[in-house]
Formats: structure tokens, C-alpha cells, sequence
């Protein structure tokens, strides 16, 4: 029998899913669950995305460019000209979804053993394309007590080495709902300068900032035009995470004609979904605007209620819809797998998801959990309810 | 300035793309272009695959299961079936476009470093997915003289290292059009077995064999199922390039396993192409009988009608929609870019895509050229008039 790569052997699982067999296992016992465990949104769609696919007049559905529509690219840097961001529709490749981009953007700038430095608790893929790439993540932690603030500038000096490409950043930050200010991103912004090393940042939940709180896009900084490069996604701004597009974006002509070259060998993105999220940018400021109502409301929510359960610590975020929680328990990976096998209340339960796998550094947050805020209020309060009783449980 | 990888820095640029800007400068021009360079086929897609993602009822676009819809693997397990091949939903996972099934096929089973051995001319973008994947691709050549069949045995062996993980396959052959024999197939599962070596079989053109020719597939070797991965896609089966779904097959449950974490890590495949492709298996026979009948007969054109030019050599292809011919020029990079920038006939020229980009062998296939036969009769027959008087006028 023929063997598998040594890479795909080292391929993490992902933290997400992998507890995915208990749900179902609870499911088919009839077992009711609230998923805390995954960033699906049940907001709608706009209409306006779903109604272009709808009224598509194709009839040869044929490659697009590679770099994506011309007229998406375009109004898309109209998007970001509204934000104040120097981009222009040459900057932008149209990718098939964030992680698409987060896969160019590592092999335009990274080798086989290279390091790129990583705030952690971290998006858990972020692993995943690592390995995939054959690079090397260097984990800095930020604290819970800090609310997972940037570390000082000097942890990072300390991990650079010859090998350092890139700081990876994810801003507003899944999981821990961190919003970088503007001072940190400044901070990053002249180390990279320093060190000549590129940032990238993924800024899918750009915006989700909430209580009036500003984002700052690592695209905002005129010195950095040569070492940036940004990570956006329709994904969650639009609650279209099945559409499948992402974008990356840089000043720097050289990343992106190497990109550009990753981008055509996989010939193009999908068409149906650009004609969606070229559409998508047409919808009202009034959907955000109740969006980021009904997240803050939740939000408040999650973490009031959260805060009254004995012996949870959480870390309230300020932006995406993520917050990393502590429990009076050992081992997180444990309670939520016996949340879905052996508990019950009104057969209801629910699922969290473990903390450690989005941590690098092994037996880190082992007692953490992501909590995401995806539900509509009656259940997320009654999700709080669950996880309260819950922990009473499983700690007699 | 940072600095762009070394793998970016290789990375090669498509042989189809890169003629694109001299293509450009032509039509603004006002120059009419036919295309032969690259496969695009003109054919209609199935209205069932449009109508379905017309009448979609979604309201939130969700990410589907990272595999694919259970649904649609589940019929296209079906469709394989079908035609006799032991393919369970469980043995498919639901790729974005055939590319990444390829993506996920290699990085399952290479390590940077590794060896897949390909026959060449081979589509060209095998390069861009190696590259990326830091694998080493060791060619062995096929000749235009015996249509590009197989190359002996012998040959395959005189190349297998210790770093030899797979042997790398596209039937029937882009760029060349050949179609394995059974023979053939039966030679390379015998190879395989013998090394245990992985077989990546590229089947994407398999509804395409002309004359009542036979496609074997790599599934079709029980003997096989542990070494046999198939790469498949709906882009030329339903003329829906534009949608990118694909598929990656295998018995190998390891296999299935480590691509899974790919997957996973990329979350899902585009959820409106999903509905479209599903759909598309209901397209009735009537559909393909007429593309195959159509394609016959413009290869019959094609290849009678470049027999007809003085130097030309061409190999019939028996299947997918390609053909390599040989010129009576030096260098087919001159002459396709002298055809762009310099020729016109009546205002009109014709684009074809050089084939030394198809050749990892440096300085191989240099006056040969790829020609897709996507164009309908009439254009058909002007690209090859034009073809004629270019060829005459550029030798003088």
C-alpha cells in the first residue's frame, strides 16, 4: 500500500469540526443541540445577492478571469475607497474565499520552513494552511486577562529570525473578538518596516467593531504599501459563507503577479458567487446597521450571562462574533465532548468549541472555550442556561 | 521591500495566459481573434444546471459540508456507477474545480522534494500545482510520431527513485488528446502495484472519446483501489467551466482521510455551483450524443484540414478536444506571438497556445503547437485558412 505524505499526516484536524461525530450521535439520539461551536450566521443573505443569481441570464457558464470580474474588482475598491483605503481595482485578486487568499499569499512570500509569527489564540485553519505550505508558525500569546490585547512589541523582536516572512494577523481577531487600536497596528506597522518582513492581515470580520469602535485595516498605513497585504471575504459580512469568495489585496506590484500566478493555474473563481457578491455591495447601509445591532445585543447577552456563571472568565470582544471563554474545568476538549455524549437538560444540550486547537503552543487553553454568538437571543439564552447547569454537573 | 518567495519566483506562468496581453493589444486594435488556444467550449450548459441555481430557495448561504452535499456525492456516486465503476459517496470528496482536487491529491501524497512522474506534453498547469507543492515532476516523453501513446514501461522504471510517489496521468490527454488503451492502463496498475506507487488519474475529458472509442478508467481496476486516485469535473462534461466543481475519487479510505483535513481547512466548495452540478447529472444523453457528434466532426475538420498544410504534422487526437501539431517553424513562441502582433488576414488572425509550456524537458516541443477545438464549423474553417496563409507569409 502506497504511503501518505508526511505533510498529510501532520494535517491538524480541525478543532471545529472534529467533535462533529458526537453531535451526530447526539442528533440521532434525538438529542436537541445549540451550536456555539461554529462561525455560521443565521443572518439572511441580502436579497440582492441571492435575486442577481437568481435572475442570471448565462448560457455557457465559462471561466472569469483569474484575478476575478473586471466590474467586481472595481466596485469593490469602491467599497474600500468608502472606508478611506487607497485600493484600487489592480490591487485586488478575487479568490475563492479568505482561505484561498491566506493560501496565495503564503506561497508568494513563504518557503518550505519559513516562519511567520502568530498572536495566538489564532484561527485554528490558519494551522492548517501552514502545514499545507510547509511553513512554520510562531506563536506569541496574548492573555485572556488582557482581553487578548497585541503582546509587547518585544516578544515579536524576540522571534525573528532569518526565516521570519510575515506576522500574521486576524483583525477583528477570531476567536478571541479582539479589535486591534490603532496604536498597535502602528506598532506592527514599524516592526515590519524594521525587519522588512510583509503583514499579513485577515480582516473578514472588518465589520463587526461594535459600541462605535473603529477598525483599523492594515491597509490604512501609506509607509506600508509594500509590506501589506489584507485578507477579506464575503463570507460573514454578507452571511454568504457558502458563496465561496474572498479577496486578496496589496499595494505591492511583485505579490501581486506572483499571486496572480497561483490564481491561474487554478484558472478562476467561482462565477455564480461573483455574480452574488459583485451584487452583495449594493446592499443598503441599513443591514449592517441592524447586523451589528442584533451582535451587540447578543454580545451583551453572551457575555453578562456568561459572567454570572461561577468560575467562567471571559474576555469581551469587541469586534467578529467570537469570544473566548475560561471554565472551572481541566480539560475543555473533554467537557464539550461529554456535553454532547453524556449530558442532558430537557434533552437539550450544547456544543462549544474547544480552545486549545487554536492555540500552536501544546497545553495552552486547555481550559478555554470559543464561544461564537450565532444565535437569535430565546437560544442563546437558553444555550447559556444549558452550559450553566452544565458545568454544575460536571464538576460534582 | 520584503522579499517574495523562491516557489512564487518559480511559479511558471500559464502558456495559455501569457499570450493574453498581445491578444489584448490586437482586439484594441480592432483585430477579430479566433481562439484556439484554449478550452473553452462554446457548447451551451444544460439548462437543468442553470434553471436549478435560478430557482434556488436559499436564505442563508451557508457553508455546505466540507466533502460536498451529501446529495450530490450521492448521485454522482450514481453517475460513475453507471458506467461501472465501484465509486461509493464515500469514496468522493466534492473539490473547487478539478484544480484542487489535483491540489488535494498532491499534498495528500508528496512531500516537498518527491517525484511524481508525468508523460509529456502534459496540461500545463501540473507545473503551477508541482511548483506549489515543491514536488519535482520527472517527464517522460511521449512522441507526436505515435500520436502520444504511452511511452514503453521500461521507461517509467528507469525513473522511479525512492522519492517516486505517483505517476501522474491525464486520460483522455490534455494537451494531446490521446486516449489510453486498456492495455495501456493495465501496464501502469501493474507498475504501480509492483513500486507502490500512487496513480493520479486526470479524468476530466472522460465523456469525450470519438469513433466509439472505449475510455478506461483507473477505477475500473479493482486490483487498484489503494493505489488509484481519480481527479474529475464538471467543466467540459456540462460546458460549466465557470462553475469549478470537482471531484477527487479513491477506494483508499487513508487517502479520503487526509484529503478531508484539506478540506477541512478550506471549509467548502462553492454552494451555488453545488446545486448547478447536481442538477446537471439529470442532463439527458441526447445532450452528450450531440457535443460528441459535434466535436467529431470538428476534429475531423481540424485535422483533415491541417493534413492539407504544406510541414504540418498532426496527432489525431481520440478523445477530449485538443490537438498537438507540429509547424514548419522554429520556435512556435514567435510564431504565436508574430500571429497576434504583426499577421492579419482580412483584419482577422488566429491565437494558438505555444506547446513547449506543455514540456517540462527544456527545448522540447518547441515549433509544436496545442489547438483546442472549441470553435463551431464555419470559424473552424477560417482559424485553419488563416492558420494556412500565416504560415506561408511568416516563412518567407
Amino acid at each position: 500500500m502506497p504511503k501518505i505524505s508526511n505533510k498529510g499526516l501532520e494535517m491538524p484536524e480541525s478543532p471545529i469540526r472534529k467533535l462533529v461525530p458526537f453531535a451526530e450521535a447526539a442528533t440521532k439520539k434525538g438529542r436537541k443541540i445549540y451550536q456555539l461551536n461554529i462561525g455560521q450566521p443565521d443572518i439572511k443573505t441580502p436579497e440582492a445577492a441571492l435575486d442577481a443569481v437568481r435572475h442570471h441570464d448565462i448560457e455557457v457558464l465559462s471561466y472569469s478571469h483569474s484575478a476575478g470580474f473586471e466590474s467586481y474588482r472595481e466596485k469593490l475598491a469602491g467599497y474600500y475607497q468608502k472606508t478611506s483605503l487607497p485600493v484600487e481595482k489592480d490591487d485586488i485578486i478575487i479568490t475563492t474565499g479568505g482561505s484561498e487568499a491566506l493560501l496565495f499569499a503564503m506561497g508568494s512570500i513563504t518557503d518550505p520552513n519559513d516562519e511567520v509569527i502568530i498572536p495566538e489564540p489564532f484561527y485554528a485553519n490558519y494551522n492548517g494552511f501552514a502545514t499545507a505550505s510547509g511553513v512554520k508558525i510562531k506563536p506569541i500569546q496574548a492573555s485572556i486577562e488582557n482581553n487578548f490585547a497585541l503582546p509587547p512589541i518585544s516578544e515579536f523582536e524576540k522571534l525573528i529570525t532569518d526565516k521570519t516572512k510575515a506576522i500574521l494577523l486576524c483583525n477583528p481577531g477570531n476567536p478571541t473578538g479582539y479589535l486591534y487600536t490603532k496604536e498597535e497596528v502602528k506598532q506592527l506597522a514599524d516592526l515590519a518596516l524594521k525587519h522588512d518582513l510583509f503583514i499579513v492581515s485577515d480582516e473578514v470580520y472588518r465589520e463587526f467593531a461594535y459600541e462605535g469602535a473603529v477598525h483599523h485595516s492594515i491597509m490604512s498605513i501609506p509607509e506600508l504599501a509594500n509590506n501589506a497585504i489584507m485578507v477579506d471575504s464575503v463570507s460573514k459580512r454578507y452571511s454568504m459563507c457558502g458563496a465561496r469568495i474572498g479577496c486578496l489585496v496589496s499595494k505591492n506590484e511583485e505579490v501581486i503577479a506572483t499571486a496572480m500566478k497561483f490564481a491561474q493555474a487554478r484558472l478562476s473563481p467561482p462565477t455564480f458567487a461573483q455574480i452574488a457578491s459583485e451584487a452583495a455591495l449594493d446592499t443598503p447601509q441599513e443591514y449592517f446597521d441592524e447586523v451589528i445591532e442584533e451582535y451587540t445585543y447578543r454580545r451583551n447577552l453572551l457575555v453578562d450571562g456568561l459572567e454570572k456563571i461561577e468560575g467562567v472568565k471571559v474576555a469581551k470582544p469587541k469586534g467578529a462574533f467570537y469570544c473566548i471563554a475560561e471554565l472551572p474545568v481541566e480539560d475543555a476538549d473533554d467537557f464539550a465532548r461529554w456535553l454532547l455524549e453524556e449530558f442532558e437538560d430537557d434533552n437539550e444540550t450544547v456544543m462549544v468549541a474547544p480552545a486549545a486547537g487554536f492555540y500552536s503552543t501544546p497545553n495552552t487553553g486547555k481550559n478555554q472555550v470559543r464561544i461564537a454568538y450565532v444565535l437569535k437571543k430565546e437560544n442563546l439564552e437558553r444555550a447559556i442556561d444549558i452550559l450553566e447547569k452544565a458545568l454544575k454537573q460536571y464538576n460534582k
